[in-house]
């Protein structure tokens, strides 16, 4: 299970590898908040995405022989470039098993990066959990999971080791941690790293309106499951429910969850564009949009915001632009 | 005159303020130049451009009581919001003469960061500098000159400190620095402070067509003028001719001068989108321009380029995707 040791030996891992993204800040955002806001923002991470850490965690964690005969990744674009980076950069292949109707941009970028890429039909019902179940058996391939896996969840958690240290040089001990949430690895990774580093800080997960799975799990105290998983505007975070290694660190850490409209996601896009001159996806503007347009749910002064990635497709941050730029 | 000594002194003065940029990379950007392409994105610095650096060395450089009086710029925007959150920063008042074809944002922003902007007519042939020197002498006001002032062109420098130490980082000793130039306070600045910390690199000034007074007198060995002074699509960096600070310090160290169109700076603000997750404005995309569509204009095995600003109307970052997205 992961704790902070293993958090710990993750970040000595990524060392030299990922990115110490920077901690941002702009006085019209605080001026918006009423809070100040400091924004972590992992689209400027390898790849575009916070998913490098985790993706170069575990292929970093497993031992040579089994790493050699290549792994496998189930995705919807940000841990498929995250595992096929990691992979290239060991020298060893990757399998990617997609949904087929992911961002373009992604599905080009993860056969960029040399992985093969295998599609399935997510609306139609197809299982890709079972798909890549055989592609595991038939080929010998590993499984990365994209956030039920202990060595992800551990390199998700760098991203709180940044932070803690990162608010510490800026005099801060307390803070709301708003953290957008698909299966919850980036949430429960950051959560236990601040838990040991900043224990005054606190993470609240963001979600789109539709796929709150994670607010009322953290409510219900047990996992609930989306009505819908396909169709959102914020590809990147529309999973079924909370993971079952991730969600019991949650409940222990995290909460409350904070839902946002897909409408606020686009203004947090435009906000990142003119503000801070970053590219955000819409699932990774989740958080930022909690933090501008939720300013009431919120009780600390500080607030601070992942923009968990930057994999957009031109067309929509067009949108996001033309909307609200 | 600045020299290294002034340089490390503002980098003291700007210690805690300025932001110090990453030095970012993408294999796609590599790919495309044919090279190791890195950028120092100085769109993520205060402000959205390196100018907050020069502003702030020279506010924090003049004495209080002069300080208290308030500063003046003349600027077509980013020098602007610089000095103006410079000036804000110490508690004291700014104004700020701005071209009436400025970025709308530009505007706003400067606005927004607590100055009196003063508008002209660019078109007409009014002069910024006789309408400066005018608030100079009947307000008490200490002009703060864009380019041909020591302490901006040290600040500026700090960026030049950086990408030194930051390339040493990554063992990177020999490369081709390319930097958007206007009135040559960048490139200069960032040129003496490799000099120092860096003799094996060398600064390349990059303009777009039809504003290529640098490149012209870097051939010539004088000081030659643009035809045109407005109209361009780089609004940021379009200046009469380089600096009589900067020239001299450029003819010596700088050189040979890119150009780059119009068209080609759109796309460079493209790929900063697709692959770095930047918004770049077109005057500050065009050193990343140079490094990916002028490929055989360059030498080194690596290509260092600044990102200098990222201030861009919403309107122009669209035409940018629509176009090359």
């Amino acid at each position: 299970m992961t704790d902070i040791a293993m958090i710990r030996a993750a970040a000595e891992r990524l060392q030299g590898h990922a990115r110490r993204t920077p901690l941002l800040s702009s006085p019209f955002l605080d001026r918006i908040s009423g809070r100040r806001v400091l924004v972590k923002p992992e689209c400027l991470q390898h790849t575009g995405s916070f998913k490098y850490r985790g993706g170069r965690s575990a292929v970093s964690a497993l031992d040579p022989d089994t790493r050699a005969r290549g792994v496998l990744a189930y995705s919807s674009g940000n841990h498929a470039q995250g595992v096929a980076r990691a992979a290239a950069e060991f020298g060893t292949s990757a399998v990617i098993v997609m949904p087929s109707d992911a961002p373009e941009l992604k599905i080009a970028n993860t056969r960029a990066e040399g992985a093969e890429v295998v599609l399935y039909d997510r609306a139609a019902g197809e299982s890709r959990e079972e798909l890549g179940a055989r592609l595991e058996r038939d080929r010998g391939l590993t499984l990365i999971k994209p956030y039920d896996e202990p060595q992800v969840i551990a390199g998700q958690g760098t991203c709180g080791l940044e932070i803690a240290q990162q608010a510490r040089a800026e005099g801060i001990e307390e803070a709301e941690v708003l953290v957008c949430c698909g299966g919850g690895g980036l949430s429960a990774g950051i959560a236990l790293a601040l838990e040991a580093e900043a224990p005054k800080m606190r993470v609240c997960t963001v979600e789109p309106v539709g796929f709150d799975d994670a607010a009322r799990s953290l409510v219900s105290g047990r996992r609930e499951r989306n009505e819908t998983q396909a169709g959102g505007l914020c590809d990147a975070i529309l999973t079924p429910m909370p993971g079952e290694i991730t969600f019991p660190i949650m409940q222990r850490l995290c909460g409350p969850g904070l839902v946002v409209s897909d409408d606020d996601a686009l203004r947090a896009m435009a906000e990142a564009f003119r503000r801070l001159k970053l590219v955000a996806e819409p699932g990774g503007a989740v958080a930022l949009a909690a933090a501008l347009f939720h300013a009431s749910e919120l009780d600390s002064d500080t607030v601070i915001c992942t923009i968990s990635g930057g994999n957009v497709d031109a067309g929509t941050f067009g949108r996001a632009l033309k909307t609200y730029g």
